[in-house]
Formats: C-alpha cells, sequence, structure tokens
C-alpha cells in the first residue's frame, strides 16, 4: 500500500512513520508530505532517508492513503484535494470530528460504518479514543449516563513548541544555559503542572473539555451532557 | 509566645519556621527541636541561627506551643510527654487524626470545639484541608452527598528523599552528572508522572485515597462513602 504521511515532520508526523514501521504496516512506497518551509528536508523510515514533497506532490503521487497531522487548517484546506484525487484520507485534526458529512472513527468501536464512499475519516482527540474504548463495552452493557473525567496531558501534546519551552527551562535551570526558547504556554511549565488545556470557550470550558464531551457521541458513545446531544457515528 | 518547632530540619520544619517568621506570629523565643541526629545543627529564624535541641531539651524548654511535623511514629511518641509537661501540641502527621480522643482541627471550620484541655490538636492531611475549607460552606448550605476528587500533588508532598530523586535524575539527564540520589519512587519521576499516592490498602484504595474519605467527616464536613461514618468533629 502506497501511504502518504502528511505533516512528516512535526511531533506527530514523525512518530507515525515509527509506529508504521514498528507495526510492519504493509507499506510498498511512502510519500513524506509536508508544507513548502518543510519540503527537500529528510525523514527517516526503516532506516532509509526519505526527501520531503510538498502537498501538490504528494497528491500526484498517487497513494492509497493519505494520513493527516498538519494541523486544522491544512487539513481544511488539503484533505479535499486528496479526496478529490481519489485517496483516503485518515485525519488527526480537529478539522472534521464534528461534521455530520464525515464518520468519526475509533477502530475497535465503529470501523464497521465505513464505506468505500468515505474518503475523509476523522478520529477524535486523543483522549477521547482511550477513553470510549473503555466506555464504550460499559454502555452497552449498563447504559452510561454520566462520566466524570480528570486528564492528566503530557507537555508532548501541545507540540513541539512546548516541548522547546519545558527543555529549554530545564537547561536554564540545570546548565545556565541562556539559548532562547519559545513560550508555548503563559506560565513556566517546567516543575509546573497547568489547570489549563486549551482555550476557554464562551460556555466556560475549554476546547478541550468540549471535545471530552462532544467527541464520545459522535464514535457511538452516548453521553447526554451540557451541550445538545449529536448524532452517534455519521454517515 | 515560646514556640518549638518538631522536626526543624526537615523540609515542612524548615517551611513552618519560614512561615512563622513571614506571618509575623508572636514568638518570643523559638526552640528548634529534632532527632538525636540533627541536634547541634544550625537553622534560621528571622536572620537568626538557632542550635537544634534534642526532644528531652525541648520539653524542658516548657514551649506553649510544639508544633509537630516529624513523622507519625515520632509524634506517637512524644506528643504525649510534650502534653503531660502542659504544652500544646499541634501535629501535623497521621498519627492522631482518627484518635476519637483528640480533635481533628482546621481552624477556619471547627476552631470552636478546642478546649483548653487539648493538649494534642491534629490536623488533617494537605489535601483534606483544603478541599473542606471549599467544601464546609457548600455542605451547610445544601449538604453534600458524595465528593468526587482528583488531586494532583507534588514530588514535594512525598518529602526531600522524593525531592532528591526528582533532581538527582534532572541532574543526570541534562548534565551527564553521575551523583547518586535515593529512589523514593519505584519509578523515574523526572518528566513523570505516577498514578498512585501512597501504599494500597486491603480495600484496594491508597492510605492518602483513604485519609480523603476519613478526614474530612471529623472536620465536620460529612460525606457519606465506602467505609463507616465517623463522629464528626471530636472530642
Amino acid at each position: 500500500m502506497k501511504v502518504a504521511v502528511v505533516g512528516a515532520t512535526g511531533l506527530v508526523g514523525t512518530k507515525m512513520l515509527q509506529v508504521l514501521a514498528e507495526r510492519n504496516f504493509p507499506v510498498t512506497e511512502i510519500i513524506p508530505v509536508a508544507s513548502e518551509r518543510s519540503v527537500g528536508k529528510e525523514v527517516e523510515f526503516r532506516g532509509k532517508k526519505y526527501k520531503v514533497v510538498s502537498m501538490a506532490d504528494g497528491i500526484a503521487a498517487k497513494p492509497a492513503v493519505a494520513i493527516f497531522s498538519a494541523g486544522g487548517s491544512t487539513s481544511l484546506e488539503w484533505a479535499p484535494k486528496f479526496a478529490e484525487a481519489g485517496i483516503t484520507v485518515v485525519d488527526n485534526s480537529s478539522a472534521w470530528r464534528m461534521d455530520p458529512s464525515k464518520p468519526l472513527i475509533v477502530p475497535e468501536i465503529n470501523a464497521d460504518i465505513l464505506t468505500p464512499a468515505d474518503k475523509i475519516i476523522a478520529n477524535p482527540n486523543c483522549s477521547t479514543i482511550q477513553m470510549v474504548v473503555a466506555l464504550n463495552p460499559l454502555h452497552k452493557k449498563y447504559g452510561i449516563k454520566r462520566v466524570i473525567v480528570s486528564t492528566y496531558q503530557s507537555v508532548t501534546g501541545t507540540g513541539k513548541k512546548a516541548v522547546d519551552q519545558l527543555m529549554g527551562e530545564r537547561a536554564k535551570a540545570e546548565r545556565g544555559s541562556d539559548a532562547e526558547y519559545p513560550m508555548a504556554y503563559k506560565y513556566p511549565i517546567d516543575l509546573n503542572v497547568i489547570p489549563q488545556i486549551d482555550v476557554f470557550l464562551d460556555n466556560g470550558y475549554t476546547k478541550e473539555e468540549m471535545k471530552m464531551v462532544n467527541e464520545p457521541r459522535r464514535s457511538c458513545v452516548m453521553i447526554p451532557s451540557v451541550s445538545p446531544l449529536l448524532p452517534c457515528g455519521s454517515p
């Protein structure tokens, strides 16, 4: 199977390449794709180096599947173009998750609703995926009415900038390094915990919190809660 | 007021001395007390150095109040001896918290039950204290039936050994330090979170979890739960 990884130079894209290799996914050809700024860089797959290509060249290479982890806005722009070329897009961003015309899939739960016509397939955010895998059999047997969730999320979940902040702060504290680092959070993160994930919305919850409320329903676990119920597992 | 701090060389004892100074507590004389092994060491209070004295010398100095933070077994042995000498003991360990003959006090909630006869006064563990200060007015107004708690606790809460492990691991990772450090946890703690606090009990909960179940009741917030109800705010 010809597989493109879109966002191949990012934290998640790099890990996707690793996992495809580790799990012996039947990749006959790998096509690392990224934004213009990363074109020409090299990534590794099964011990071999591959040149990163542009979005347009990724489509032209005609992979069977393109795994997207390139952020919501990139996905909104490019996933439809890949799909139009007959490429099945599996998208890791939040771009399509709440779109009723796109299936939101956790394979262990609702892969059976997929049809060959589904060319853009979304997956829920990471916390939702692991939660619904545990909740789904409980829900089927007992009918879940309410779920109370506390998550303990890693700095890597915020992305490379956050890891750079953390490691920059550590290097400064431990070695007196004066190398500059970006501020991904408003506060120091080294030896710290920040009781907020993502930005606050008008309803007083954060974006990440609302993902945990809304996305489980579309993955076929129905939980009444603060916001109106959504159709379970479209299409 | 003549004040003894028992366990004056520990992490918490050091902080107690700092807070007594910061809050301008009316200390006329400070008596730092610790185990034999620390006798003769010096601690600082309001910019002056004080020699640490033994338990027996601490009693002989006749403080009005002895603030204990020296661990449960030290407290079980020594708090009664201080009390017999007419010294009021405020104990920060878990030694007396569930003893129905000793009041468990959070000043904002139930200081009014104290009498001059109370010579050993316990306080709940740190997570309970801050929780019941918030719960108490809610409970009075609405009657709390159930509380679901997630705590996110710092390495310092485990004590000096744990901090030494953390900083030892960091120094190794950041500077290649080969200085030895103790293992306060079974697992690395640097860049990690451990989903267990204290040891597991026969009922499947940890000791710390059961403190959060039992201690709030003795601080006058009644919450039915897994274990039998205990009398609220003795004596």
